[in-house]
């Protein structure tokens, strides 16, 4: 497989709309959203009735285009798509994305729909993301096959794989409120042709494309899957959301995008010896996204805290534990320059539990700076009576826990986190004293899960790294029968 | 023990606050606190170098102070707290919250002092919450041992027992924004006499508290609690966070709040027996209050699932199975129903994937009056770009999605939850629709698992409203003896 076969999906040089109409959906909105952002002199539009759309020609056939084209994106209904894949394949388009939805997720005569389509797509040598999907997006040249908000287009260090259109959807609309911005996105829908492991090697070969979400349903293909994560997961870390963990869950994903979603535990262990990362619920993936595409990967396992309630530190403390990271006491420098400014009643330890000695802004860089910690948890909680009271009095947040930002740019191999509870104007305050280089969390177990997440990535990544070992495959080719979708 | 004891802690006559003094602290916000929620004719300050503060006179001793007092909140340094122990014994005061820090959580001397308090308190027959704490909130009459912001004063179903004043403290102020209003809260701090079971037993009996949650670092008594759960869990639900699950954990709340954690499974075991919920998370503590204090128990555990997102609904499901709910059909019934105004493609079943038929006005009241259905989770989202281009056609979220609050209403017996993921904006529209009595979830997992543990809660509570069972404590003696705080 080569990478460059996937590019036109991503860098097309003339596109065709297949499927533009007057009426409301995504034949409506495509069209001016890519005028929009630059792409109206290499977009065509199609559609039987031909006229004009959004200033446009509309052409009534694909072969009527004389401009050159190397990406067709279909929108017609599903029992026109075989008849428009001809025309598509006669003029030499090799890309196309299928966003039609009415395939094998329906049964037995959609899933014939689609064979038949496929057999059309091979014989003109056609590479094809759908159908039922939304197709991609790339942020760098702001081409995407689906209509997005402004704030989904900012360039940033994720990609994201998701079986489902929806979902790859309201991650987009979702992501940038947590400082979350995309490289690449694509939605696979049906998986006719192009699956999950070819992307993650498209995106692996991606140079904006640091860190990768991908939301699965089932494997199109378990032991490819599994050597794609190999290869990947040496460069990028790769976080997996699977649903289908139950026998109900799995009912519940056959009709939604035709896969069979294939024995849970198998995939577990596929993705722990493949160095991918399994998040257990929505939340965890973004969590995870999250402090993967801001923060380094740290040297060791040894995890200080900082924090000004104890009871937050306590329960981050179980969490970190649980997940394979050590809290060893501070060394004897920081301890004896922590004792020099601390009060007497405060225990100098860790977790540094601060109580109110407002001296959060003199430990922070210290806790940094100590050899014997490789990661920061920074929980920042204050009674908002306090912050009022202390604001009235001119002491602002800066005043009292510092720049937090900058102090995170003295220790960049060194990875920070912070978890701020309480009123909203307080965790507004924080979160713009801590920049955008610290995610900020609502609760202390998720953010001590996430940098656990952190470690056991960097361990497996070096020590793989180092060993440049073949990693086994847990999908068995007996397994993968039952494992494989419907219909790729 | 008589509930009665505990009231003035509550409901006091007369108020004296030893340690009310002129610099920043508790000391010089409480007064003006109370002064402004009414209570500045019944309240009274205490300071040696005596004068006037907030317009008030300020007594050198307790015994100064001659109007009716049943109430003293001590805010002195803890050096001190002996001697103004004495000065409220000999004016007759039964019931005394101490704020002060500085006693057993720091060490053996503290603890020699807390000692010392106690031995005072004791001596003449007083009732003492602390020390190390903020005390208590009684949002009915709007009292309160500590400053707050006024929403926080906001009367609701739900009451607080936490071990950690700055935890309280930060709950108050964080709750409001997840819709969830107190009736009390109370921080114990040290536990010098007043425990955790006591004040159970105090809300049981509080016709305001509907749902309580607890924090815990471990356990005053550990078949006292039992006791106290096993009681009150048989009217109320009780969700418990209780920090110390490891070794590590534990070490840290040694330090905090001067607790012994115990072994963590036997927490677990007793807290199942006893038929509270254990929280796993700040947040998992916090969506089951949320489910319980707006929902009615269900009748049973047939989960019905409507869903806009086929993969949200698969991953809401694998965790509703996992956490003991069914996933049955829908009846005949409803399937006949909803057939007549689904589109052909929609796979009429449970959960329902409604894709982008826009039904999900028409469809939610027949999942909810589905004879095969005891509650439902409602799963919204929508691509914000189609949000957007519905309203400027003059299509408003309501059109899409129905009155949601009204049908919440014609089915009071059943649970109903709702998840809504997206752009802010949507979020925002669609939780105004929900109205006050449906909460609100940012991911699918969460949802579902606090549905799982409301049915559980219920099917525990119906047993043992039938049975009337005795239940026996996990806690055996030998245990019990390395779990007792060390002071209490």
């Amino acid at each position: 497989m080569s990478v460059d076969n996937l590019r036109n999906f991503f860098e097309p040089k003339g596109i065709v709309i297949v499927g533009a109409r007057r009426s409301f959906g995504f034949g409506y909105g495509i069209p001016p959203f890519l005028q929009n952002h630059g792409w109206g002199n290499r977009l065509h539009l199609v559609n039987p009735a031909g006229g004009e759309l959004h200033g446009q020609n509309v052409y009534k056939r694909v072969q009527d285009v004389l401009e050159p084209l190397d990406l067709a994106i279909v929108i017609v209904p599903a029992e026109a798509v075989p008849g428009v894949m001809e025309e598509i394949g006669e003029r030499g388009i090799k890309h196309t994305i299928i966003e039609t939805a009415g395939f094998a997720e329906t049964g037995e005569s959609g899933l014939a729909l689609q064979e038949k389509v496929k057999t059309i797509a091979m014989g003109y040598g056609m590479r094809v993301i759908g159908p039922n999907c939304v197709g991609v997006v790339n942020t760098e040249n702001r081409f995407a096959s689906v209509e997005l908000i402004e704030e989904a287009l900012t360039p940033g260090p994720v990609s994201i794989i998701a079986q489902s259109g929806v979902f790859g959807n309201i991650l987009l609309d979702h992501l940038p409120q947590h400082g979350l911005f995309i490289s690449k996105a694509v939605t696979l829908g049906n998986r006719l042709d192009v699956d999950e492991s070819e992307l993650l090697e498209y995106l692996d070969e991606d140079r904006f494309t640091r860190v990768i979400m991908v939301y699965l349903e089932g494997a199109a293909n378990g032991p490819r899957l599994v050597k794609s994560l190999v290869k990947v997961t040496q460069h990028k870390p790769v976080v997996i959301l699977k649903s289908g963990r139950t026998q109900t869950g799995k009912q519940a994903t056959a009709s939604h995008t035709g896969s069979l979603s294939g024995q849970d535990h198998i995939y577990d262990a596929a993705f722990a010896q493949a160095g991918a990362i399994r998040a257990d619920t929505l939340s965890g993936l973004i969590d995870a996204v999250r402090v993967f595409a801001t923060q380094p990967l740290p040297k060791g396992n040894r995890l200080g805290i900082i924090t000004t309630s104890g009871s937050l530190g306590a329960l981050a403390t179980d969490v970190a534990v649980s997940g394979g990271l050590t809290m060893p006491p501070l060394s004897p420098f920081t301890v004896n320059q922590a004792r020099d400014i601390a009060p007497d009643w405060m225990n100098v330890r860790n977790p540094l539990d601060l109580g109110p000695s407002q001296k959060f802004n003199r430990l922070l860089p210290m806790l940094l700076a100590d050899s014997e910690i490789d990661m920061v948890l920074a929980i920042i909680v204050l009674p908002y009576v306090a912050v009022k009271n202390l604001k009235s009095a001119g002491v602002t947040a800066r005043d009292l826990f510092g720049d937090i930002a900058s102090v995170r740019k003295q220790h960049p191999e060194k990875p920070l986190v912070g978890v701020v509870i309480g009123h909203p104007e307080f965790v507004e305050d924080i979160a713009s004293l801590c920049g955008p280089s610290i995610p900020i969390f609502a609760s202390p177990e998720p953010a001590a899960k996430a940098l656990a997440t952190l470690w056991r990535y960097s361990r497996t990544h070096d020590y793989r790294m180092q060993k440049n070992r073949k990693c086994q495959s847990s999908f068995d080719d007996q397994r993968i029968s039952e494992d494989t979708s419907l219909v790729g």
